[in-house]
């Protein structure tokens, strides 16, 4: 193996060691070594630690894999796979949850899921990407009863990275499972899911919004009806709303293997609907609002809409709960608040908060990459 | 009755129809009514709202009672009491919660907890606690099987308002129940016990904790043992330190009815005993920190207690969980993360980030009352 090798300052080498894992390229020498390439990081004569680079993107130029100078790819990857694990195990989740979530897992770019006995990837770190075999191998040695290892390293990150989109089996045949949740059952399609096929992020959230759910609930951007099912003993009404198609379709099979048989799915536009509800004075005890990240491509933009969905959502509760996230890494827990008291106040309308809501315990937040927080909701008692 | 009259300028009366219900010496006209009164606001000519009148608490000069015209404070008891349980109800709460979290329940200044059969009232509201009489009549009539009402109103924010310390049985005998969470039992003493004789707004918390607790545990100010014992079975070695004598002597019964005997007690000042552990170099795996309310008589000796109570639990964790809260209002959740990662930084010592803890569901924040939200936690790995 080519060595390549990058001065770093003493500065970057001091953050290295305070456990930053990514550097832009104004922070370290410049080279154009190829894509993913690993190289050695150096202060002096002194080994620092390996990372891999990427030249292409400015933003994660370079990505720290290892501060440890005997650096072994496969053997990494296991003992990291492995402390992960642990964590998991200790907080009880068992069957399903997200196993890597990069630099929190010392795996910056990698993100491993498993629902039940399938794995699931998606990576934008170009070293990982050479050496995918690898992983896959550490998968199925540290993993118990592993029968399907998929990869789904596409969408925008991959692009940021020059990376070409990656969807594919790695390891097995079956990309489809159920898991339970709440006492309700879910079937995961990893293929055509969307992310990785289910949120991890928002349970203990699910379980929560369950305590708020009665009456006439509507459960907007519901992807395949996770709010929305795992509360459905407790509403009188249930109203689902989800663009996609092959979502629905899932939603659909999830309320028949849950002996849900009155929900209403509008396989539609939530914008749309949401303003017609609202010209027609409709109401709602409950609206769980969950939507994507509106402002990843365009801050102003993304918060018009934000504002917009959760405007005609206010009108939609005479006397209710509103639930409303965000996952956008860009709009702070502080400003949505701010977002939606100052809407319901310029509509003359008083509120409660009840609770403020975060992402799961297996999507970890390590300093300094305080930008892996970015899950945030409210519970809004209105009227 | 002699009826009051304070005039108020169209900008609070506005604020009133907003839903603020406290209002200082400097927002309305002053007058020179008994402490308690009941006083009529009006706007021009126009009833605005009843209301009560403290002119020795300037801060809390005025506290709105209600809007209606034709005021009664027993029905409008009842009917707060049954709109506040019918919500408690309804999230699941049953046989133990905060029953009315003052302004936020629209009862300015009063708080009523529920344990079991026992209820237990703390007012700072003079107007109220003129006419307990009739609260303990519109408790005793909206209640299921209450068997005794007991008044626990006294500390400084009774002090605040000039009002003496009251602290009796006003209906019944019983002043010490069990009551059940998190698969443990534990003995509420309201005549010996702190605040109303359990902390309600750690709740959620409890049992969050418990995912975390492992390996040698202490839980630090920890009153009559609830963090420690629900969590106990997860614990190898568990150690409480509580100063305070009678909450020890309850701690020790709580943990014999849970057949816990493996645990340390140390009836102690917790600071003393942080100092002493952390030059003894002793090392824990989960340190749990629930300190009293550090900053209410001095913020800058609060802040300075506050920094060093952490910094010497910081100190017995090798590789393991800090779970620390703050109860002070004047602590902002940014402000207490800032202080714990520049403590955590400064130690050259690494973290992540868990979970953000908050206030039980019952202790819910009306707007404009922001100051209804006071308690803040977080759930970190430190090694």
């Amino acid at each position: 193996m080519t060595e390549y090798e990058i001065k770093v300052s003493k500065r970057i080498r001091n953050k290295i060691f305070g456990g930053k894992q990514v550097f832009t390229i104004n922070e370290v020498q410049k080279r154009e070594y190829p894509v993913g390439s690993l190289v050695k990081l150096v202060c002096g004569n002194k080994f620092v630690a390996w990372a891999t680079i990427n030249p292409k993107n400015p933003k994660h130029y370079i990505r720290i894999l290892s501060t440890e100078k005997d650096y072994d790819l496969y053997s990494d990857i296991v003992n990291k796979l492995k402390i992960a694990q642990r964590y998991r195990d200790k907080i009880g989740y068992s069957r399903h949850y997200r196993w890597v979530y990069s630099e929190s897992d010392f795996l910056s770019g990698l993100i491993v899921d498993k629902f039940e006995n399938i794995i699931v990837i998606q990576n934008t770190n170009p070293y990982f990407d050479k050496n995918i075999n690898i992983i896959k191998e550490a998968i199925l040695d540290v993993g118990k009863n592993v029968e399907t290892i998929y990869e789904k390293s596409v969408g925008k990150n991959r692009e940021k990275e020059w990376l070409p989109p990656k969807e594919r089996i790695l390891y097995g045949s079956k990309t489809r499972t159920t898991i339970k949740e709440g006492g309700k059952k879910f079937i995961v399609d990893v293929k055509s899911g969307q992310k990785t096929g289910w949120f991890l992020d928002q349970r203990e959230n699910r379980s929560i919004v369950k305590k708020f759910v009665y009456g006439k609930t509507l459960d907007a951007f519901s992807y395949t009806g996770s709010f929305g099912i795992i509360s459905s003993d407790k509403a009188d009404e249930l109203w689902f709303l989800e663009k996609n198609r092959s979502s629905v379709e899932v939603l659909i099979e999830n309320l028949k293997i849950n002996g849900i048989d009155n929900a209403k799915v509008l396989n539609t536009n939530a914008y749309l609907v949401l303003k017609k509800f609202s010209a027609e004075n409709r109401k709602f005890d409950v609206v769980i609002l969950d939507p994507p990240d509106l402002l990843s491509e365009n801050y102003k933009k993304g918060i018009r809409s934000f504002i917009l969905v959760n405007s005609m959502a206010i009108d939609l509760i005479k006397d209710g709960y509103l639930i409303s996230f965000s996952c956008s890494q860009d709009l702070k827990e502080d400003k949505m608040f701010s977002i939606l008291r100052t809407l319901i106040r310029r509509k003359s309308r008083r509120f409660e908060l009840i609770s403020r809501l975060h992402q799961a315990f297996d999507h970890k937040v390590i300093f300094p990459h305080k930008e892996l927080e970015y899950l945030k909701g409210f519970v809004l008692h209105i009227w």
